[in-house]
């Protein structure tokens, strides 16, 4: 249980060490733009090294035992550049192996406020010989290209001789992954070198893939302090450039090499090889030549600006207080400002699902980051603008209409193998319009509207009017595609797609009348905006009036049940012990689907409604995918089951750190760490803002005794606190004409730089008893523990 | 187009040799244990060689780019047994090869009542040597292992050296196919060879496979009739053994080389390879001792008796007479009545569909040799029982009950690869009850119910048991499964499914009730045979009753119409030029899914709703499927459109003759040959007898003058002869006493021995204007065509 400070820590002992693939993921760091999975700095033992560069990777073939039309043929899938993280060390000619020899200590420790992994180990080789091995790792989250790693080692009691070998390492093993659709394939030796040069103690590797026709460069340099006894010597193969440092270390001495690493990739047809070599030198010569200590404080000083509107206080539970500043944090490393970097569903902390960009990110990233980083949510919306080429082809090559974007990929193409549950899972083109939708109303961002906003408006919104049909009684419908939750596919009318695509058409439609030029730009007619406007205004909507709830997809509530009574606690997964004919006829759901419908649309719900559904899908709900806890957190908090949400909650913050799926290793469930965030936003913060007005209506569950958080809100950031009695809303940097307006529990309020308004916290009405969740999946009682010393 | 004797031959010349592979399906022998593929003697050139032994194959392992429960990890593929067929020439030391030389004459004739084939070829070699070559070739219809080729070759005009080499030939090379998912993969060198030998001229192989663990012999027996000056030598390698017979030919003189195959295989933890090596030579001798003339008779007379109740006679459409004829010659020889084989889809003609039976076998194919060849359809029946563990099996993988059969294989477990349109199509196990029912219904074979039949019926029934569910209304309702139509997809309550589900569940209560000790055996009790009725009888029938219409499945009338306006005459078969998410939300239809469900359970749907029906649907039915035209055409007949029904007739009957679907080359379509003859007995004959009871409500096309044709009722063979103006019906073998009950446009008539019934035809009701077929999509009108001489 961490205590104090231990909340802006995460740390890990030897007593870890069985979960490598865990530990990779979580002491991952990161700027958006470079990744670097927490292994340690010997190379070994792990579990899958990683380092990952935003965009970088080759294809593989996608072959179908049994093809179809426009199935795709290759698949995107992440692999690693050159991995500069490794620093080797041999003591007494032993490498220093965690698995051999003694650990008398070994930790290390995340920083969530200085941005870098520590490691401290104490080491007896097999031959009796001690080291103390002490490093420090970060990617710069200011400089772009550079990350650097800070290792010394000194004898512990006696002399010993030492190498330090400093690796820069092309083409690293990487072991098989399970058999599991969910995780990565394997493509082995995916890099030919091209050019490698040294000079002095650096060293610059420069290789191309082969069929994603990509260069990448990578320079070390060096800063090594050390006896005078000691000897470098350097080595370059086509796969490695080593610096080594050899020497008799007596007590008090040490060796001390810093690593200044630069990272570069292009198009083959781009930058020479030559080019980029020399580009990447002189980024890592730059670094050097700032120094270690200049990179650390410029490390802090970002993280410090970042923290100021990201930071969540939560009081009354040490241990998600620190799960939310470790989910925050990676949020914050995932994504870039500058140009036009996307987040993938693992961010670069891991290869799972191949590094492919899903809907999580427009999805759940992007909803946390409009209001934390909104540069980032801007850059990654600018990502999907830059593939719509590829989403018009698309969806000509699927004979529709508009743009019709990837359920994953990494390139820009539909990378999904399985239609069912890709290809027809079109709800991420109104996931995306949703995110342009958010991020304009709560940045009032019009330029980015104007310049990429409006296209991907535009585009979906035809590709929704296009699939669409009109039944006889004048209904639009939506049939024959995949929402989100797994369990279902190729359903009629499912009412979150129905209600996104209604967003999307109407937002569509505002956009293309507010900026005409952009309209002429697109083609859009007035006769196109009225046409869109009728499709949304009859979408239909699914509605059980005996049942007295709405359907997920037409005729859902009328499907057999899940026979939970003859289903074990080890049955779970479902999708991993039954099939999808079993799975997609009965009403068992893997995922928030209605239940999400009902947090990104409030609007289109009266709260009985609302309470009534949440009741009838939460004892649906078998929650097996990491995307579901966090939409039903909220929507449990909303309608007054706060022990539920509570539960909800954690188990969501805690996903990655507790490694709750088993899944981890393959890289962190940024979507769930997204997830954290928006509980406390919009669940215990009650915060909405579907018709971009901004409105709160806070309640806390019994275990926060306080809780504060900030959002960006047009430029301002808006601080909001709240405890079991009073609600505070604040402009800390704001000068006095500065205002922002929002609602409380429906009261119109104007916050304003001079003026923080306080109110009262209503008390939560009662709901009645907590609805039940399918036999054995209720989350873990954590609302219900009683907790010592509070963060 | 064939003229008189002609409808009992097919025909090719050299001019056809542009269309190899078609007629490698078209002169395909066998005898439902060994199949040749029509190939030259030679064996080249060729589009793909095959020797096929029913059941025969080897194994591939399926891969999923992205994987799911129980999908299928390895697929059977039908692959080619050693070729016996080969016999190949040298003329003065060039080889025989239609694609050098000169071709001065060239034919191969399918003779369909002495079943074998004929060919005669005068080419002259490159060289100027010329040569006249006879052959014929048969695949014994009463001898299971043997076939045979007798082969001669003769000088033109001027002596020739020639070289004649029969060949046994293992791991023959076969082409890559296209890229086609109908198409077979191909293995290539599937074989290994275990033992081989060799004794005078005669010589024998035995190889094994490796995954399927199959082992195969094959022996050769010759006899050679040269002059004196010739010399006979015999060479043997692993994978060949080669008799060649050597000589100078003057006019006058001939080199005659009769070769006696015999073919058998077994898991290789059966017989050892030395004893099927002996197995073989034994039947390869006994076959050689008897003679190639005696197997000729043997041949005739097999035929003679099959063609007795076989036969069509069809006056007025010489080139359908002749279709009709090749249709019926291929069914006969597609299965064997010992033992328990099944008839793949393609038959033993190619490799399509990997070789593998699918529903095809009891949804056409047996529908037709229940009346013709009873024998093969309960073998084939037998071999589904023989195959119950492997379906129980898959019942409890899917966590389903009973017995779940593949929707395709070749060793009985399941091979779809694609399981939307695989696993799904769980109707496969109604059409085997179906298959079951009619034939007890038809041949009174209560030994074969008892034994077998009543363990498929229980079994399936079990299935649709567990698998639907109750509606609180009481409706039983089969939801998520995917009917014949192959244009939709995991949809909810198939009609066609839900007739067959009732039609299996009623079958399985009356059997089981009626065989209380096989009912004990299985483990029914009068409670299960009550919750099967209680089922049957609540089976949901979905009905439009705005547009007056019942629904392929529910909802489906109201789906959107598919943009036939937009489709374009190359975009046709849909599959290949428009993803699953555009066919299966749309009302476009591949093939009968509704009309089957009209023409096997004709009493659940009155007169008036099948004319509704049928016009609504037809509109909608592209016929991408040669799986459709059949059933189209007898609905077409029942409901009065007698042009449209002879049009659709046609175009299944000369599915294969005239390549229709541009696939013959991969086998011929054994459902569209049955289709032939269930359209003039279920079309224009009226043919029903889903209620036990025989009926025919005959009505002739314009352009057919007299039409007969026989079937097989409880041992009886009834001839029904059609004119436009009477019906009649005999019983020409039967004894005074013998009687059938039938039952003519609703007059009960009672047949004997003794007394034949007349009756008149009844005019055909106006049905009105015919009904409208997809643009471009109508059948060739060949009901409006003038053809000269009659048949």
């Amino acid at each position: 249980m961490p205590q104090g400070d231990e909340s802006w820590r995460i740390r890990r002992t030897a007593a870890d060490m069985d979960r490598l693939g865990e530990t990779e993921s979580i002491f991952a760091l990161g700027n958006g733009w470079v990744g670097w999975r927490g292994t340690l700095d010997e190379g070994e033992p792990y579990e899958m090294p990683g380092t990952y560069l935003n965009g970088f990777h080759e294809q593989r073939e996608l072959s179908y035992p049994e093809d179809g039309y426009a199935f795709p043929e290759h698949s995107d899938t992440v692999i690693s550049a050159p991995n500069a993280a490794l620093v080797r060390l041999w003591v007494g000619g032993e490498p220093l192996d965690l698995r051999t020899g003694t650990v008398r200590r070994h930790e290390r420790v995340l920083d969530l406020r200085a941005g870098v992994v520590r490691r401290e180990t104490e080491w007896i080789s097999p031959g009796g010989r001690g080291v103390r091995v002490r490093s420090t790792r970060l990617v710069s989250l200011p400089r772009r290209p550079v990350a650097a790693v800070d290792y010394q080692v000194e004898p512990l009691d006696s002399p010993v001789e030492v190498r330090v070998s400093a690796d820069l390492l092309a083409n690293e093993r990487v072991p098989e992954r399970a058999d599991d659709p969910r995780a990565a394939s394997v493509i082995h030796d995916p890099l030919t070198a091209e050019t490698g040069r040294r000079d002095g103690t650096d060293g610059v590797l420069v290789h191309r893939t082969e069929r994603s026709a990509q260069r990448v460069a990578v320079a070390v340099a060096h800063r090594v302090d050390a006896p005078g006894t000691a000897a470098t010597d350097t080595e370059l193969t086509p796969d490695r450039f080593r610096l080594a440092v050899t020497g008799p270390l007596r007590p008090g001495e040490r060796i001390r090499v810093t690593k200044f690493a630069a990272y570069e990739c292009a198009h083959v047809d781009g930058t020479p090889a030559g080019e980029l070599a020399d580009l990447v030198v002189a980024e890592a010569d730059a670094a050097r030549a700032e120094g270690f200590a200049a990179l650390l404080d410029a490390q802090r000083a970002a993280l410090d600006a970042a923290w100021a509107t990201a930071d969540v206080e939560l009081d009354g539970d040490p241990e998600l207080q620190q799960a939310l500043r470790f989910a925050v944090f990676h949020l914050l490393q995932s994504g870039r400002a500058d140009g036009d970097r996307t987040i993938p569903a693992k961010g670069l902390t891991g290869n799972g699902y191949d590094g492919h960009v899903l809907w999580d990110t427009e999805g759940y990233v992007l909803p946390v980051l409009t209001y934390l980083a909104p540069g980032l949510a801007r850059s990654a919306l600018r990502w999907r603008h830059a593939h719509l080429p590829e989403a018009r082809e698309r969806a000509a090559e699927l004979r529709l209409a508009g743009a019709t974007f990837p359920w994953r990929t990494l390139g820009g193409r539909e990378c999904s193998a399985y239609w069912p549950a890709g290809s027809a899972g079109l709800h991420v083109n109104a996931d995306i319009a949703d995110a342009v939708l958010r991020h304009v109303a709560a940045t009032g961002d019009e330029d980015f509207l104007a310049e990429c906003g409006v296209d991907l408006l535009v585009e979906t919104a035809r590709l929704w009017h296009r699939y669409g049909h009109w039944s006889d009684t004048g209904t639009f419908h939506l049939t024959g595609l995949t929402g989100p939750d797994e369990y279902s596919a190729l359903v009629d009318d499912n009412l979150f797609t129905n209600l996104m695509a209604r967003r999307n058409l109407r937002g569509a439609a505002d956009a293309a009348e507010r900026l005409p030029e952009a309209a002429a730009r697109l083609g859009v007619d007035p006769a196109e905006i009225a046409g869109w406007r009728a499709a949304a205004d009859a979408v239909h909507v699914p509605y059980d009036g005996k049942r007295g709830v709405h359907q997920q997809s037409a005729g859902f509530t009328e499907q057999p049940e899940w026979d939970f009574a003859n289903t074990r606690a080890d049955d779970y997964p479902l999708l991993l012990h039954f099939p999808y004919l079993e799975l997609y006829r009965r009403q068992v759901v893997k995922q928030a689907d209605l239940v999400l419908a009902m947090l990104r649309c409030p609007g289109e719900f009266t709260a009985d409604e609302k309470a009534r559904n949440f009741a009838y899908y939460e004892a649906r709900t078998v929650r097996d995918s990491s995307l579901s806890a966090s939409a039903q957190a909220i929507l449990a908090a909303e309608v007054g089951h706060l022990d539920l949400a509570y539960d909800l909650f954690a188990e969501t913050a805690l996903q990655d750190l507790e490694d709750l799926g088993d899944k981890t290793a393959d890289g962190l469930h940024l979507a769930s760490l997204a997830g954290a965030w928006l509980v406390v936003a919009q669940g215990f913060g009650g915060l909405r803002d579907d018709r971009g007005v901004l409105s709160f209506d806070p309640r806390l569950p019994r275990r926060i005794t306080r809780l504060a958080f900030h959002l960006r809100w047009h430029g301002h950031r808006l601080r909001v606190t709240l405890t079991p009695d009073a609600a505070r809303y604040e402009l800390p940097d704001a000068s006095p004409a500065d205002a922002v307006e929002l609602w409380h529990h429906g009261e119109r309020l104007r916050v304003t730089g001079d003026a923080p308004v306080t109110r009262p916290m209503p008390p939560v009405p009662d709901a009645g008893p907590e609805p039940p969740s399918p036999p054995g999946r209720r989350p873990h009682r954590r609302s219900q523990e009683d907790v010592g010393g509070a963060g």
